[in-house]
């Protein structure tokens, strides 16, 4: 066998055997396939696509090439939850204790964020001294007391998809469903949990850009689920405006206080619900319409907010110290109208810019800085009222997130949170 | 501008602009843009190909990339002739002296052989003393004296198709039509010819498969012929079989000498012959019947093998001096009938293990090695006939090569030399 040949092979459009794909990727760990061999395959792969059985047995030898957890000392069925990706996503710090406080176990391991802003492991280290990194010993006994750890992944969890991504990320091979289906499910299953609740975004400020390619990565997802003995239900959901807000990290986790606390934006703390209720349906084995109402009750009597409280005290966190910029702007309308459009990319790239977010991994990420949102769309709006805040640390001008707005004489249909359920 | 973008817009299909080329192929050659880029923007390209204006372009930036060869004080038209590759073609060897007898000036760069034997440099090498590498001055002096020289590419010449070249060669990018047309044909402009005979081959032992993917590089090496002002003729030639009776480099290069005193293989001879033609009627801008007629002529007359031992003394080498290696062992038919196929890459393997090829860049050629055909297609052939003979430096078991041979009861049709000539 020799990666020239498989390489060939798949640019042939033909389908290449297990042997091949894990001659080609434990290769590429022990440096015998280069790293412009492996990209060359990766961009073969990303154009021509792969089988259902070929993805399979790239997730399955991913999932081999690192450790993976064992959750079976928890009691009950561990239910985790993926998402995507999305701008201002901080939905995990408020379904997770959602669920928790439900008696369904989350223990979760969470990614840092690349792209445009952190992701949760970093929203959560804006809370002083919350420790993200523990043992596994410490994380199943966490789970066991309180219901609940959210933790940063372990060092050799999926090292191939590690090494793999990282290629992908500077050769325009992010945007494949074969390459991000068995990166998302290699991780998630090395994770241990029984059931994976996807988060499967779309729109402008997302990997996918339209349904159809939204729907295409779902199924793909449940059926390597399936072929692993994992029950996976994915929402198809909507990624063209912010989620919540707010963007940044420790404005994001001061939001998912908020909304535990029955005072979140009303379009998010539906979003948290309806995700919530999925993970608690499949979790409890219990009908949707059941499900939801039990999230909802566990928002309303606050419980959920209290399992939060538990989660940051057990991880050495202090709620009461999550420090923002003292510097904050305001950028006032210039125009009255209806707010027809707010752009996640926009608003994101700028608060990258400030520092919420990475642009290469070895960034350092401030947490402190960030967007709160005034306006959300189909908002009326007046000259001169605030269209959002920005926290940082310099004086900056913002005028160009004026760009971010449309400002109409009509308001626009109502905005759809969720596009469609696949199980 | 950045490369993942451009990568990424290549992958989607988009048409690339001359800048964001030029950005690719120019970065690549100063460090910024890396392998694992270029590679998989190369792979995006085998794919999805390239418009015919994307083919002009990146063609004139590699050629932009090095030297040009200045040829204008060469008096007449300057014919060049490229193949694009086989198993036993050494025909430079016997029309470049063909044509300049006839008083077409040829001044001609030639590479080294990578695959599966040496290139027209490599057999040379096989004369002793033969000096392959001159300086430009002597080079024009030499054609400007005898109307012929034959050198080594000299280091500058298109130093981006060299680089992309090597990396094409591990990242299973070798064959696409707009890469192998843009780096025949950056090569062939920047040696200065006026006007270029392609011989394409098509069949088992060459890089295309089939006619139509012959005819498509054609018409696209044709196409940017015109662009850069160059006569562009391409004859789409059978390389299904072995070319003459012999591989290896002495071999070819005695060979090509028996070709020229008029005792070739008569498949061979009449090829070379047309090749010839073609070169004559373009360089003398008369008819194609006329210029064969000369070509027939002068191998008859011993005037091009007077000429081609005119051009191995100009460059210092000893005629008399061509060494083979002593063991010759000799492979006898097990059966009767007819022989209707030749495999041209099984015996190439055979001969590039030999060391007749490389594998690597770096690999060190053995003239003295090689195959003798004694029977070719269509002849007959009884028990104990000698198929071939070979030549090597120890003694080693051949009786793999028999897989080579078919032989059935009863013949073939004749084997076509040249399926199409297109201009």
């Amino acid at each position: 066998m020799n990666i020239i040949d498989i390489i060939t092979k798949k640019k042939n459009k033909g389908v290449l055997s297990y042997n091949e794909i894990k001659y080609a990727v434990d290769g590429f760990l022990s440096l015998e396939v280069k790293d412009y061999q492996m990209s060359s395959l990766l961009m073969a792969i990303a154009i021509n696509s792969m089988s259902d059985e070929e993805i399979f047995n790239l997730t399955k030898i991913m999932l081999d090439s690192g450790d993976k957890i064992d959750l079976s000392s928890i009691d009950g069925i561990k239910v985790d939850k993926h998402s995507t990706g999305g701008v201002g996503d901080k939905t995990t710090l408020v379904v997770a204790p959602l669920v928790a406080s439900c008696g369904v176990p989350i223990a979760k391991m969470s990614g840092r964020g690349l792209g445009f802003t952190g992701g949760t492991i970093d929203k959560l280290e804006s809370i002083k001294n919350f420790k993200t990194s523990i043992t596994n010993e410490e994380f199943i006994k966490q789970v066991n007391n309180i219901g609940i750890a959210i933790v940063s992944q372990s060092g050799n969890l999926v090292p191939a998809d590690k090494k793999i991504y990282a290629l992908r990320d500077v050769t325009g091979t992010t945007e494949s469903i074969p390459l991000i289906a068995s990166s998302i499910m290699s991780k998630k299953i090395a994770s241990g949990a029984d059931k994976i609740v996807l988060d499967v975004k779309v729109g402008r400020g997302a990997f996918m850009k339209n349904i159809e390619d939204a729907r295409k990565l779902s199924e793909i997802m449940i059926k390597i689920g399936k072929n692993f003995g994992k029950e996976v239900v994915a929402l198809i959901t909507n990624m063209d405006y912010p989620l919540g807000n707010t963007i940044g990290n420790a404005l994001e986790v001061k939001e998912a206080i908020d909304t535990l606390n029955g005072k979140g934006e009303e379009r998010f703390t539906r979003f948290c619900l309806i995700i919530s209720a999925y993970m608690i349906s499949i979790g409890k084995q219990i009908p949707i319409e059941d499900a939801l109402d039990m999230a909802t009750e566990k928002l309303n009597n606050k419980e959920g907010l209290n399992k939060f409280n538990e989660l940051v005290k057990a991880q050495g966190g202090d709620i009461n110290n999550i420090e923002m910029s003292n510097n904050k702007l305001e950028l006032k309308s210039k125009k009255s109208g209806y707010i027809t459009d707010i752009n996640p990319v926009k608003l994101a790239k700028f608060a990258n810019l400030l520092g919420a977010g990475r642009s290469k991994k070895e960034d350092i990420i401030n947490h402190k800085v960030g967007i709160i949102l005034n306006k959300k769309v189909n908002d009326e709006v007046k000259i001169d009222d605030t269209l959002l805040y920005v926290f940082c640390d310099n004086d900056i001008d913002i005028d160009e997130l004026y760009d971010a707005f449309t400002i109409s004489e009509n308001n626009i249909d109502e905005v759809r949170i969720i596009y469609d359920i696949i199980r």
